[in-house]
């Protein structure tokens, strides 16, 4: 096979040959092709899909608002997001968070104000002005004490070193809180943390109690993760450095193999052809990194990690109304609770635009909706919105259902989770690199995993491991 | 791409159009490809490997004995496989089970007969010999009815109709056991079934308790399905097919990409060539299946499902003897029990030829095992062996370990397990063709689905498949 820095379709990634070639265009493959580019290296970037971002992917309604359909909060400590937005001189604003949120269960509204103490909420609730029955209540968070106590015990960079990891990595979250005694509320904030809480998607019973401690303590929800919004859409971030890196990138290029001689990648793309490299960054999530046949073939090790990864599923649902008018009730728009359908919503309105609710479908919720026919789907939501907020949500504008679930090049949203015993048994090798092939992605960073500053410190830390692979020191501190 | 039946390299599959393309050259796939043929169709077989074979696949040791370092036995009922034995005119011979085998609990071997009704046994061995203490035995045995009503309730072909399989399917088999108040040697026949018997390399809290009960539903340990051994080695049936194709078969030619237009597939190399037919049949284990790129994309339920069923870890031992000296004692070479590396030893001497003690290493155990250096490796197993066997078993004449989560076109051995919660949530779609693609694979049968017997009858179901999508109605009950 002819080696080469130009594809079959005729993109010239590069005059000469690569120092470095950067798999997935996602948030931290552009970071990292950004930060070796600033460094002076010779960059290209291959895409499987026709458009670049990833999970960072924003899109205009049929009214022309711009909307994110992934992820598109920034965190209050997610301090390389917030430079980067400050970098392109894009605006962010607060989330709305004044006035009251809903807590449904069981079918009835339970309206409090939102604790940003997470410790001392019920799922960011204000536990006391909840109205549910005290001993329940008292319950549920005595639960939430004991997992927030197992939390503060888990090293970020390796959870198997958690005091009794084996045994916390062989039950399942369900099972631990069938351990505890937890009823149905008791265990709930549990589950709602598995399938909404930043940890991805996932049932109670499809991961460990160590897996979810583990994903709260790289991401703790006292950190207030959905602090701000970003006006036009966060996902303008992604495409400010595609633009930076115009030239480089070769979009509809999925990698099929990376082949190592002699101190050198081969990537092999689907088209037959082959770019020459230095090294290598595989920045697309876990799962996925199985499609690309690797010869030295990854260790087994590696190999059965990759296995234990599935993707979350998630469906992402935004609903436009002229207004938000629930702010006239006082209300925030922040619901959470046992509905069937949607488990989440968060007004994220832009300032003066429409009203706006952000909402998800997660886990076995998100995997019953999928298989309903379209109109259904549709009905599905509508009736949950009207649920928490009345008749008026009845009638959105418009209503934007994306399934990331059923997008091959994420394979579902938006993260990937361990199932159990994988960290203890396969984890130990989660960030090494195999060889001169490096890992990014957010599902690699100790902090933030899953989210955009994942994305961002993956992306760093392999372009830092990239310099050294190629014997050029460390040279990447700054995004 | 250039559309053609012919690869990069130069290999043309068939004259014409293909009506079938075959994806995995095993047995399932050789199979498949077989019959369409016989059918007096145009087909052409596609092999990631240097080697056809998949999992039945052997070598000759460096003595010259030639030995299966995948699967090696021919199960009583497993009658599609005794009947290419037949045709081949390969010989078989009954696995020695005569005498005395021994169960090692805690370090303490307890020797005992075999009990060929599996129900009736504590893993294969007479319960009333096995000289334990009565009431951890009876406690074992409830156990075990109780797990064999279950397994008698599950439909092979739709475990979620098993009644009550949503909450055992949330329900690990480690959970289960701890629900039943299960001590540990109570415990131990369910963690040996998940490790050992026939479901295939996985632990307890790694699957459920209505997938464990699926695999004994679909592969009753009953109907011995080690009953047979083959002269010279069951993986000449691969062989023998093999032969029956050749020129059809195109090794090296890892499929990266299926594409359905117009009613028919284009079938993607690595090479970037394009292999054209009616219908493509996908015959390789259930993870592997998502190294391919699917356009139309594959349904989102189906990547969650694939995305949720991982390998099984498997190690295959087999050491080699002058004779086989533990029949001089009156053993019968059968070692069951929780020793540290391998859990079960069977003898699988040839007749005249030399001793031989096929083990394996499973679970964890494998994942430790292939994290230790060469030489501790090596050392593991002869002290295991000399635990059960006695000093004579610590210098064999050659000791093979052939570790198949090392081979990345397997990805594990010797079967796909599914994840708790995947069943019920994702596996309806287990048997659908993704319109022309169509799966075969032994995972893909509804019996001894991890066996041969089971992949022969995935690819018989498999071409039935192919010929109802060709228009071309049912042609293909025999193999």
């Amino acid at each position: 096979m002819p080696m080469s820095t130009t594809t079959r379709n005729g993109t010239t990634l590069a005059a000469g040959v690569l120092d470095a070639v950067v798999v997935g265009a996602g948030l931290s493959g552009l970071i990292c092709a950004r930060t070796l580019r600033r460094a002076g290296l010779r960059v290209g970037l291959l895409e499987a899909r026709e458009r670049l971002g990833g999970r960072m992917h924003r899109r205009a309604t049929a009214a022309g608002i711009p909307v994110d359909l992934g992820g598109q909060w920034v965190g209050a400590s997610h301090h390389r997001l917030l430079a980067l937005l400050e970098e392109f001189g894009l605006r962010r604003y607060p989330t709305f968070y004044d006035g009251d949120g809903v807590f449904l269960w069981n079918g009835v509204p339970h309206r409090a104000g939102v604790e940003h103490d997470f410790a001392a909420s019920l799922l960011f609730f204000r536990p006391a002005e909840l109205g549910l029955p005290p001993a329940e209540l008292d319950a549920a968070l005595a639960v939430q004490d004991r997992f927030q106590q197992l939390v503060a015990q888990v090293p970020p960079q390796a959870p198997w070193a958690t005091p009794g990891a084996e045994d916390l990595d062989r039950t399942s979250v369900a099972q631990w809180l069938e351990r505890q005694g937890a009823g149905e509320l008791a265990g709930y904030p549990l589950a709602w943390l598995t399938r909404m809480g930043g940890s991805g998607g996932f049932e109670s019973h499809e991961s460990s109690i160590l897996h979810l401690a583990w994903t709260q303590a790289v991401a703790p929800q006292h950190e207030t993760p959905e602090a701000w919004l970003v006006e036009g859409g966060v996902a303008q971030v992604a495409e400010r450095l595609a633009a930076e890196l115009a030239g480089l990138i070769q979009l509809a290029a999925p990698v099929v193999s990376i082949r190592q001689v002699n101190g050198r990648v081969a990537v092999g793309c689907a088209d037959g052809s082959v770019i020459e490299a230095g090294t290598a960054v595989v920045a697309i999530p876990p799962p996925l990194r199985q499609a690309i046949h690797y010869d030295p073939a990854l260790p087994p090790q590696w190999s059965g990690l990759l296995q234990r990864s599935p993707m979350g599923s998630m469906v992402k649902v935004l609903a436009l109304y002229p207004r938000p008018f629930w702010r006239e009730r006082g209300l925030n728009g922040l619901g959470i609770g046992n509905l069937p359908t949607l488990e989440l919503t968060v007004d994220s309105s832009p300032p003066g635009g429409p009203g706006m609710l952000a909402g998800f479908i997660a886990g076995e919720r998100a995997v019953r909706w999928q298989g309903l026919p379209e109109r259904q789907r549709r009905q599905a939501v509508l009736a949950d919105l009207q649920a928490w907020w009345g008749p008026a949500a009845a009638e959105p504008l418009e209503l934007v259902l994306h399934n990331w679930n059923g997008e091959p090049w994420s394979g579902g949203a938006f993260t990937s989770f361990l199932t159990p015993g994988a960290w203890t048994s396969y984890g130990r090798i989660w960030q090494q690199p195999h060889q001169r092939v490096v890992w990014a992605g957010t599902e690699a960073a100790s902090r933030w995993p899953g989210y955009f500053e994942g994305a961002i410190e993956a992306g760093l830390a392999a372009a830092e491991q990239v310099q050294t692979l190629n014997g050029l020191g460390g040279c990447c501190a700054a995004g």
